[in-house]
């Protein structure tokens, strides 16, 4: 494989000196982003629906395309659901899975457009087209739901949740178990909940630095 | 197609009454999603570099799979590079760009593998086996690069600035254009800056609640 790599000294945490001031708290900047961390190991508190709502109830106003908002959640809480989707994770996954206190599928609503003449009057027209068009209707779908997925993300940790967000699973296998009745798609696997007190994230990863994924034309 | 349309009581800004408080304040929680809207007319206002820098480095702290990072940025600001954009946007969508202070194409690093020994040094073996799978290297950069979208709408956001997403465009166009020697891939194209003082947003757009996408099993 190739071993471009880019140089260390551009990858720790001091923010480039051009950056402008953020519109935002570092308290909340650092809760959202810059101090949440992926959490792997969960205390065993149970995750009220509340802070899930609340979490949506927020992040649902984030642009979608047309306004089609075909994020969906499937909120997988019994011993019995449980281990009917570890069965479709990943081997490193299962476990996590059976142990966290709770885990959403978010998925997709490839079936959105029965909801364009309430969430998008405006493109009613493009709605009639997207009836017959099951491809750009799953394209648009999982676009849109994925950038729902990285607002869910910063939603639930607005509203004081961790997660684990893990996307090595059997996605046709989770597919077929949970959704063949209404035509969601899974995009991503999230265990949600508070961390345990020992052990419950990895070592912080480095990141490319702005210089690294900008370029200017 | 089909009519079934949710019932429109269920679509209002009431919150549910047993949502949970969240831990960022009203004011966040406007700025970044409750009071943000998608702005169709900006102001002429240049758009610093450093305040997407300063997006950008809130956002690089989110999460993706193996810390892959995949999201790139091509800031589009002179006026031939802007030319070179809009003639792959649909129709709806040109004087827009042409309009715009600044455009950003996000886009998917496919090539996002070269940088995992610095990233993802723990997962180093799958970096050698994503060299030889261009496939599983382009799925995994969209779907985590999307995901990376929904952070940075929200990071611009939190930088001051306002964003008006279009999906409409010709994807391979815009990738012969700009990304032939690099492996990007566009994922979304985003206007920024700040609001013209008249007419810069549509009505606000209904949105789905909890109990529309949520399921518990």
């Amino acid at each position: 494989m190739t071993t471009e790599t880019p140089d260390l000294s551009e990858l720790d945490f001091a923010t480039d000196l051009d950056a402008a001031p953020l519109a935002i708290g570092d308290d909340v900047a650092d809760l959202l982003f810059r101090e949440a961390r992926t959490v792997n190991a969960f205390a065993d508190d149970e995750v009220p629906d509340g802070a899930v709502r609340a979490a949506y109830d927020l992040v649902r106003w984030g642009p979608t395309a047309m306004n089609a908002v075909p994020l969906r959640l499937l909120l997988v809480r019994t011993p019995e659901a449980r281990a009917r989707l570890a069965a479709h994770m990943n081997e490193g996954n299962r476990d996590r899975v059976l142990a966290a206190p709770l885990t959403i599928v978010a998925a997709a609503d490839t079936d959105f457009h029965r909801h364009l003449g309430t969430l998008a009057p405006h493109a009613v027209r493009l709605a009639e087209r997207f009836a017959g068009d099951t491809g750009s209707r799953t394209g648009l779908a999982r676009q849109s739901g994925l950038i729902q997925v990285g607002y869910l993300i910063t939603g639930l940790r607005a509203a004081g949740l961790h997660v684990g967000p893990m996307g090595g699973y059997d996605a046709a296998g989770i597919d077929t178990e949970f959704f063949t009745e209404n035509g969601w798609q899974s995009l991503l696997v999230l265990n949600v909940g508070q961390p345990a007190v020992a052990d419950a994230t990895r070592p912080r990863g480095l990141r490319l630095t702005y210089t690294d994924v900008a370029r200017t034309v």
